[in-house]
């Protein structure tokens, strides 16, 4: 357990914001939201909800009021580019109530990046350096230009390689819960065949979450798979089990039909 | 143009809500954002935005409410099973503050599947006839149990297939906007290297919505595509002409100094 896990069964919570015209008009198809999803119930991080908004001021400062007092963090991505249509960082200074400029050591950072892949520092690429006040520099091992965390939002680029690393630098820092445990049941049945005898499971373990997802089985045609989560290793072993039994009861019972 | 359609000009705007712990766990990925952004722009919808929520009832009341006051349409996907983890339908009652019941048609057509396919119609398959009072059902040609509608909230299944297949039957009755249309430009130059400029052009055209998506591409490297987007076409040729100007000017510029 790191130095950052919190107590025992503590719920870390974690809302994503996705930023961009792209995502809402279906030109680029998002890849980030299942990342972060997959990274931050690895680590211990329940991911509670997600919103994607528009390049709207309004849009983009309603939406992170309202996720960043409700979890314990929320990531944005996307908006944080060079050119006019990238907001997100003005628009996390006007949430916030904080002003935005340039910070000195994200200037620094993209004048090395220019001196050594050769480019202008121009007024474009300088509007990345426009850091909200308070903020810490979360760094870009891609491409230079930072990403920024502030209170409990951490603000990450759109392209998924950039996110993936800033991702990468923030995860070490976070306040983590206990990890939700799963197990995945393969049914080998329809989930109509199986639907009321999994209620009443449920229902006898409330302290694991079941939840029961249709699959097509290329050979076997529809099937189900039932997964079973728990963040208490004993409980999540017992409610297996009862899965498991109540299994091979329905097809005991199917098969004497 | 459709009987369906709206004066010119009308904007018709949607959301979508996707319901479901296994997507936000990472388990799943959602498959039905993407697809659904492509197909409301195709018809001339404007998806605003896009919410993803836990099998949790406050969370998608809530959210559910939040955006069907907001907006010209909410289309929601996933939660319509026969598991006792699928409390869409009932999630829907209580938002819109109706009662629920078995539906005759629904049953119907759950009864006409099952002696189809051969299969018991059980209590939970018959969970899936639940429908909210009120609500006209969306057939569903892949695996009989309909989606609904209910005030300006098209309900889906999450299975990508199924849902395709109803956003196909309501889609003819959806009322529509005047189309946002849209060109892409490749700029062949970096973002950082047309920013200013661009954002330049943008503040010029302002019935244009300008953006800028930078890619990567294996010869040239790092590369920018300028979508500008309008609902009236020579608006929208305009503003394509002074970006590709723009990129004329910056290009000789560059090669000058």
């Amino acid at each position: 357990m790191s130095a950052m896990s919190s107590a025992p069964s503590e719920i870390v919570s974690a809302a994503v914001l996705v930023i961009g015209d792209e995502i809402l008009s279906g030109r680029t198809k998002d890849k980030n939201i299942g990342y972060i999803a997959d990274y931050l119930t690895a680590i211990g991080i329940d991911l509670k909800e997600v919103r994607v908004v528009s390049d709207d001021e309004d849009a983009i400062v309603a939406a992170l009021n309202a996720l960043r007092n409700k979890y314990s963090y929320v990531f944005t991505t996307g908006g944080i580019g060079p050119t006019h249509d990238d907001i997100t960082a003005d628009c996390i200074a006007k949430a916030f109530g904080v002003s935005i400029d340039y910070h000195p050591r994200a200037v620094e950072i993209l004048k090395e990046r220019m001196a050594k892949i050769g480019g202008e520092l121009n007024e474009a690429r300088l509007r990345m350096a426009r850091i909200p006040k308070g903020a810490e520099l979360v760094a870009n091992k891609v491409s230079g230009a930072p990403g920024f965390w502030i209170g409990n939002v951490i603000v990450m680029a759109g392209v998924p390689s950039i996110m993936q690393a800033m991702l990468d630098e923030v995860a070490p820092k976070l306040k983590t819960g206990t990890k939700l445990l799963s197990e995945t049941i393969r049914a080998d049945a329809k989930e109509g065949d199986v639907g009321t005898e999994l209620g009443a499971v449920a229902k006898a373990h409330p302290e694991a979450i079941i939840g029961s997802y249709p699959f097509f089985d290329e050979k076997l045609g529809p099937n189900t798979n039932i997964v079973v989560r728990s963040r208490d290793a004993e409980k999540l072993a017992q409610a297996k089990v009862a899965v498991e039994e109540m299994l091979v009861q329905v097809k005991a019972q199917v098969s004497r039909n």
